[in-house]
């Protein structure tokens, strides 16, 4: 085929697939909050999440972020945000599970956590809420389940949640409006290659 | 079993656990610069990027960002970065190909983006180079894939490189360190629901 016949194909499909995608678009009216979960064993969720944040905040959106596994303050993430914004952020966990060795505080801290989420569940000044690792305190049994589905969908019409963390309920799945299923192809560490700061943490 | 018991079982769980990922974190002593792809067709390819970007910064190092689809200035995510960085930062698509309708003028705009890219792939002085939604150019046959491979291979050691994108070829997968493939399991706006400021721009 000429050059000008490959120009000319292309451009008849793409006035096609045009025609579909503005479709699309007009179709899609309503606005509201959306729940967003980031699940998976793949590198990315918690990155994502801070991605959407950036975004939010580079709107004018107000934000809070709790992290229920985290325990440690400082990394690179929170720096920058608090740099940048005056963004709500609660580093709330007490660590990796193998790291406490105590479901009792693991628990206690996961409920503390989410007293502090119920806070900006109810508050239609924040724009967004970032729970971050949540998904851990159901697999754990640190949190009941359905207690914490009733505040989300008892929060504010127009806030957005995300939810990151690996292995997240189907209950939580189907109460989310878009979930993105992050699977691991393959990782540097598995090849041997430290964590390093501004990529892992 | 009593809650005792349950404790006890769950400290010897998490002592064998914290002994294997304590030997693999002292396996892992590497430290090089990575190469990380984020593909799919799930949400978060490019949020997945930001978030590391965040990171990045807030641990001090320098980066710089080269879009190779989006047209358009002045997302949420940019004016954050550049609000809170001296981030190099260029939207240097002609969008989306359906739009353009154009397929010697997309190539053209690749062929550049490129340029601006190897720029910063030759410059031991910027930490991390995130090539937003590059993929496409190689699907659309806009770059050529070995001799962009050639570049990545031959950056500086210590520098990260993100690429994003769906359908990333193979033979980027086989070059990169970290690869997520993010899955779509459901989205909000098959849904009706409208693209809003902060969660998708």
């Amino acid at each position: 085929m000429s050059d000008d016949a490959k120009d000319a194909r292309h451009q008849d499909r793409m006035q096609r697939k045009k025609a579909v995608v503005d479709q699309k678009i007009a179709d899609a009216k309503t606005r509201r909050g959306v729940l967003l979960v980031n699940t998976g064993i793949g590198k990315g969720k918690s990155s994502a999440a801070f991605g959407v944040l950036a975004r939010a905040l580079g709107n004018g959106l107000s934000a809070a972020v709790v992290q229920f596994v985290k325990n440690r303050s400082g990394t690179g993430e929170e720096a920058f945000f608090r740099r940048a914004s005056d963004i709500r952020w609660h580093v709330m966990g007490e660590g990796f599970t193998w790291e406490t060795q105590d479901r009792e505080r693991d628990a206690a801290a996961a409920r503390k956590a989410w007293e502090q989420a119920r806070v900006y569940l109810a508050d239609a000044s924040i724009d967004l809420v970032v729970l971050d690792e949540l998904t851990y305190a159901f697999k754990y049994g640190w949190l009941d389940l359905d207690a914490a589905l009733a505040d989300l969908a008892a929060r504010p019409p127009m806030q957005h949640v995300i939810v990151t963390g690996r292995a997240a309920p189907q209950a939580l799945i189907d109460a989310a409006d878009t979930v993105t299923d992050m699977d691991l192809v393959k990782h540097a560490f598995k090849a041997g290659v430290a964590a390093m700061p501004g990529m892992e943490f």
